[in-house]
């Protein structure tokens, strides 16, 4: 009867087959998966998406370095081969505990077994209004939307005859002074000290002001003062202006207001606010002030053993404070969850989690970056090179280790940027907001000629 | 009083520069940019898009080879460092022949020499409602657009349950048996048994049916008779049904009809018909049937000898059968245009163009293509790579090219496509017609992991 050997336990629950539903397929979900594979239950895996992202790398998307595909891959190409594992292309609209069922916008999927690991997305503080004008950045759709504008701006300023409007769109707010708004003001002096430098006639690219604005009193909280430091020394060495304790009290299509200050900005970046996917409100259980779900030291729900809750939608104290919504964290907790389940099923009881912090690190601009390893703490060139060397080695595949370090390398020797192209369809004209054609008078084709 | 020793005659008009106006950056455009690069006069070049698209490759991002980057590249990067060219990006509406003024969506352009380079779109013969079910392939996110509708074919076949809809899902369509056609073709039929041959627990990818319809005798029609034969033979042996003879005469969401036949599929191609860009009639000069303007033998158009129309909008006999809409004669165009307008500022009569046909190739799939090189015919391997080189040869710039390698070669080597994402925010649900959502059965789950 039973021909499956030893694992049998774990296959079938009751006469049918166990399944297993993932929710998810990030950093946490994949590491679920991959917990599993030794496993022989059957496993779903659904996602809005088709593909796994690998989003410490997406500022680069948004800032024209690499390609959505550089750092993102099929779900399925990365479960291939494995019988029991079926993944997914749908959106999840709720979970029903008592049934046992995730419904979906076009169906049902039953599971023994839950993993909900569906993430964080943007928070705008209760201003949801705020989004339309200042994008955030989660997918690769909002890597190319910021991209978009990114550029669309440039090319306006170039058309744009008044100067103080050509000043507006020469100017950049990031909100946010976390690890992407870092980043993305950062890679935003790059683009405009050195990738656009010599493409444009009437403007001058290096010119453009890069605001970062950051509510606390300074940027890159969760690492060491000394470290916070040394990221706002190296972002004002790129040109960037830091303006920490500034909070943001209004966005509109023409720039943004802190306290009673107007700063005039035709392109505002979010990398504020992060709130806990939705679905966690629909568990039922306590969440904490973000919307993210409290769970339990082996990272259950209570009341229900077999749901488990994992990544940024997590909330669990460790040692006083919570374990952070960063992918290390969210891979080791997908690892952890999948030992859990395969214990359940021997009838072994769960282990309670246990966060490791290896380190973090996070990138400033060409050749800037601070990182800290347990005591060590480093900035400026070698934690750029840890951080790059780093990267590589944790995107997923080595297709796209290599492209990424061709595209690297060539950006780095070249100051050139591989992905600059405009794409997508804009709502209303093509150029918003710009007033006249840029043409040039006779005497400033004359001076240009000169 | 004359700084600019020789070349002053060609800078100015009168008493100021001369301008000149290119609208349309493809490869008509860009061969005129490139021929008046030593010319003083001022230059401006007009397109939509803010990038040049090497438009021979662009079913390979279709189909998810290839990322839009790698065939695309910023027009202003292109003529970086010219002190007297600028680009602008805008919408063109209209050209005023009598003021000599370039009318766009916020503003004018006033022009000395004007060169209209804007090229052709789709056509669906007056039935532009077929549209929306059948997708061209001409820009970017054209081919986005295709390369998310395979991609989420596949995506609902798995998931559905009804075995005929499935089949529908299945079903590709391809109308229109030119190299477009034959190249999409093709290539679906590599994805399909190849790339995602084991992606997929419920269905067989290899099955899908692809199918070309093409109205004339034969595919390829502007080949041999011999190359197309080969070309009809090389389809049949990926798998590709062809289907000469037919007139597709509807299209909607749930397939075509060929005369009183339908064929249902969720996924229609379209690469059948090609008309000029509009603003060749708003020149008010003869056009041909298709909208092309008729040209003069030296590309200016009758009594406006300041005006050329070069590319894909001109139409010039040439011993009797029209100079084809293909990008070497667009580019020798380009170069003609250039040095006619040159001659014409130092007072020389301009020359006729004539096309120099050096030959011709499509690709069909995997080692397969047909080439004619002046007096020879290649087929299959031969012609395969012969296509390789010379499209790699001339894609745009060192680092594009050296990436195309890479990833041709990965594909080539691992039977898989690096940019198999589903991007783009769909309209309407995101899985649209799907009827149930696919979970295993218990007899499935076992036999599947059996």
């Amino acid at each position: 009867m039973c021909i499956w050997g030893r694992k049998s336990d774990e296959r079938t629950f009751g006469d049918r087959p166990r399944r297993i539903v993932v929710i998810g397929a990030g950093f946490a979900g994949l590491a679920v998966i991959k917990g599993l594979r030794k496993s022989s239950a059957y496993v779903s895996v659904i996602d809005r998406q088709n593909h796994h992202l690998f989003q410490p790398l997406l500022y680069q998307v948004a800032t024209a370095s690499l390609n959505p595909s550089d750092i993102a891959g099929p779900i399925r190409r990365i479960v291939r081969g494995r019988k029991n594992t079926e993944t997914l292309l749908a959106d999840v609209t709720g979970i029903d505990l008592d049934r046992r069922v995730v419904t979906l916008a076009d169906g049902e999927a039953p599971y023994d077994v839950l993993v909900l690991a569906s993430g964080a997305t943007h928070s705008y503080f209760g201003h949801p209004e705020w989004e339309e004008h200042a994008p955030g950045l989660k997918s690769v759709e909002d890597a190319l939307e910021i991209r978009r504008r990114m550029l669309l701006a440039f090319e306006i300023a170039e058309r744009e005859t008044d100067e103080t409007l050509r000043r507006e769109w020469l100017t950049f707010v990031v909100v946010g002074g976390g690890p992407t708004g870092v980043e993305l003001a950062g890679a935003l002096r790059d683009v405009a000290r050195m990738t656009l430098a010599k493409d444009f006639v009437h403007i001058d690219p290096a010119t453009a002001r890069v605001i970062l604005v950051e509510g606390s009193p300074r940027v890159l909280t969760p690492y060491s003062p000394k470290l916070s430091e040394s990221a706002r020394r190296q972002l004002e060495g790129l040109g960037v202006e830091v303006r920490t304790g500034s909070i943001v009290t209004h966005i509109d299509a023409e720039g943004v207001h802190i306290g009673d200050e107007r700063i005039a900005s035709r392109t505002v970046l979010w990398a504020a606010g992060v709130a806990a996917s939705p679905l966690g409100r629909t568990l039922g259980v306590p969440l904490d002030r973000a919307g993210r779900v409290m769970v339990q030291p082996d990272l259950t729900i209570p009341g229900h053993p077999e749901v488990y809750v994992i990544g940024d939608l997590a909330h669990l104290e460790q040692d006083g404070k919570p374990v952070p919504g960063v992918a290390p964290a969210a891979a080791q907790m997908g690892k952890h969850a999948a030992a859990n389940i395969i214990r359940t099923f021997r009838g072994q009881p769960t282990e309670p989690f246990r966060y490791v912090d290896k380190g973090s690190m996070a990138t400033i601009g060409r050749g800037a970056a601070v990182a800290h390893l347990g005591r060590f703490q480093f900035s400026g060139f070698p934690a750029w090179m840890l951080w790059l060397f780093v990267h590589v080695l944790f995107l997923i595949g080595f297709r796209n280790r290599l492209l990424v370090v061709i595209q690297w390398a060539w950006s780095y020797l070249s100051y050139d940027r591989g992905a600059r192209l405009i794409t997508g369809r804009a709502e209303g004209p093509l150029v918003r907001g710009l007033t006249d054609s840029r043409l040039p008078s006779t005497s400033e084709a004359e001076a240009i000629q000169g």
